[in-house]
């Protein structure tokens, strides 16, 4: 029996300002990354999507990103690794008066952006939001995307973790994902992601943008909710998934 | 006997902008308000504040306010009920991950400024900052200027509170505070400072600017951090409380 | 021969964020207000919304708000007079740099949200406007919800007006709009509104919330660009102003 | 007769938060940097600091820098050129507003911390930076670090520049200023920097933090206005170049 998380990034909206279709994703994913007020979200978003989750099992992780609404934490900031552990901890904070309001355990922290990026290679940045994860509660999860050494320094420090894969990226031979601007970043077609997303759930490989064949581990699969496509390609990954025998669930 | 908490505004410094001297202040009180990023705060202060007030035995609250640095939360916004809930919820959560990184327990939470003004006498408002409190945690206390209806809410909803009074601020015969901006507001005299204290914790009564004696009950009292006399001036209060039989301490 | 301008709030995009159909609406109007940055608009697309009018030949005036981009700038914040002032000083300096970069004159300015409905009734938060325009260049125009004081302190101060009205609000019988939390605050009749339109602009004349027909005089006509039939209403507008004999222009 | 402009950062004060002395700092220089909201300033600071420079005949330039309050504007920032361009643009209008309604013109643009650093050595960010400004006035100088390319950039576009010095920083043998955390970094021997402000401006040598002496060109010397020195420094350094036959004038 295979199993798999699916999660999603949501509480992007700020203000009057609407990002991502967060009531109807949430109907079919198993766990949730929301945004903290710092890249995206506000607090009455927060509440919102918390409330949501709760009423749907979902469970909820934080999605904490650089300060900076303008750029929706997608700029590389040049910040030292106690500016890092401090605004992790402020983020994460505030997300979790929401959960505890709501009955809720915050599940797992997922670094947003440009900041998760760079847990692909950064062991110091790395470390410096695993810190703020365990001083605040070493028993909240950290979700790194697969081959990230973010992943690494959280097992180090004895925190547990999912790895996370995509459903519509393209990967480098090395794990890392291919970035947005560059052409053939995104799977957009629907068959063919479906299919990639089987094989790395059951076979652990998946065919990088250079066309050889590799490796891969994940236990939380990311599905996007903005789109207008969205939707329609979460309720046909959970049928497939469903037909090929992989169990679909959180890790609470 | 008498005992009464002494607390002070703290961590109102952001980025590179230094406000208070809360390295000195911190030696003398018992209790301090830490602001937390909306009208004044970084996670970096906050972080140093809480482990500033760890290491002295200082016990920690909330000091949240309005969305408005530019104002330093001084200036009244209309916010619905549910803003206010909301923005609570989201500023003490992120100041509960730097106390519980530190092993402390948030002892209360005060509303600062044009929003703690507003509780003197709003109900619903009043209500929402409450209703945040006791859906993060029932046990957190709630400090409100003697007098406001915030107090009377908070403890109809069963919330532990405090009723502050302030060492160096003019009173209306309604206790609320003469505002700033009013000839007289601010007790400049130390003597008369020092001699209302005693006076409003020994006696329960106080002058009000208009002359007439009215009476006030406190729990803690609020001394000042920014002003060069400040300093000095909780020292004397310190000095003045000890010789008077007063006792000085917080709710933990 | 009867004429009009026709406006649009645009520009109220931010970072990732998208409000309203500024690409489609801009083909329509023949003045724009775009929103500085401070409630909404960042410099990426305060450049684009000016670039496009340049391109249409669409008049741009400024529309300056609250420093309040969680809000949308349609909360209330009671700021100083002085405040108010470099403020708007702010904001509108900031967007004749782009129309000064692509050779074009600052039409007008006309308050968003909160701070317009201010302008109602408030005369000194409407003067403070009005000297902030005056300081800059005294040939910008004021753009004034018809019936609001600030049209009055603009032209005791020289500044040339256009009273605004609304194709799609309901009007108290004082001229105000109904707010928007009412019901019946919006014409959503595709052709009472219309017809309105036609009515106010030829006969001076509109049925209030009430009932009452009441006297209104409009130089401008506001039309609004989010929602999902902007674009044909605007449309619609156009023609049916065609075929009645109402010329559509701008200031300039 | 040697002439030198004596320029110093102002108007970094921001809300209730104060960074140095304007008031004082500004009766001894002839041009001032005054930040512009993004990195430091807001509009009340911006209209005080410039209703000064006025008063005393100083000349006003912009002091742009990255949308980082927190950071004060030093903290790297990976931004589109674009981006910088239009941010650029954004701020340098907002000052303008003030400048004009004085009766001032802008003087000089020069770009502030994280941002001004970059300068030194990024062609494509300093052609987005002279872009901004030639597009909004062709006649605005450019003031840069001594040695930064953005000053050949600026020349190429046929903009007027300041080779800009400073009095109390050390630098490196290519003239790229000693970075702050580095020891030595800063001249606080006052004799010591006094002295070499008088050889960079009649010698054009300055020596480099590694003893050698390497040929420098100033037009304009920056003085810093925080510190509880700066003022006495700044008196005394007018002082001296005054006994020394530097004449202090600035561009206008």
């Amino acid at each position: 029996m295979y199993t798999i998380d699916l999660n999603s990034d949501m509480g992007e909206s700020f203000g009057a300002y609407r990002i991502g279709n967060d009531e109807g994703i949430i109907q079919h994913i198993t766990s949730t990354n929301v945004a903290c007020g710092y890249h995206a979200g506000d607090p009455m978003v927060m509440d919102k999507v918390v409330r949501m989750a709760k009423e749907r099992g979902v469970a909820v992780g934080a999605h904490p990103g650089y300060p900076d609404l303008m750029g929706f934490g997608r700029r590389k900031m040049v910040l030292s690794t106690d500016e890092v552990k401090n605004y992790m901890k402020y983020q994460i904070g505030a997300l979790v008066a929401f959960t505890q309001s709501y009955g809720l355990k915050l599940q797992h922290v997922a670094p947003h952006g440009a900041l998760g990026n760079l847990c692909q290679y950064d062991r110091e940045v790395s470390r410096a939001i695993c810190e703020a994860v365990y001083e605040i509660d070493p028993s909240i999860r950290i979700f790194y995307c697969a081959g990230a050494v973010l992943g690494q320094e959280a097992q180090k420090m004895g925190l547990k973790t999912a790895a996370e894969i995509f459903a519509d990226r393209a990967y480098m031979e090395d794990l890392s994902l291919v970035p947005r601007k560059q052409p053939g970043s995104m799977i957009t077609d629907e068959d063919l992601a479906v299919e990639r997303c089987v094989k790395m759930i059951k076979e652990h490989k998946v065919t990088a943008i250079t066309g050889k064949e590799i490796a891969i581990q994940g236990d939380t699969l990311c599905v996007h909710g903005d789109g207008a496509k969205a939707l329609a390609f979460v309720e046909r990954i959970r049928k497939e998934f469903q037909s090929q025998g992989i169990a679909i669930r959180n890790f609470l």
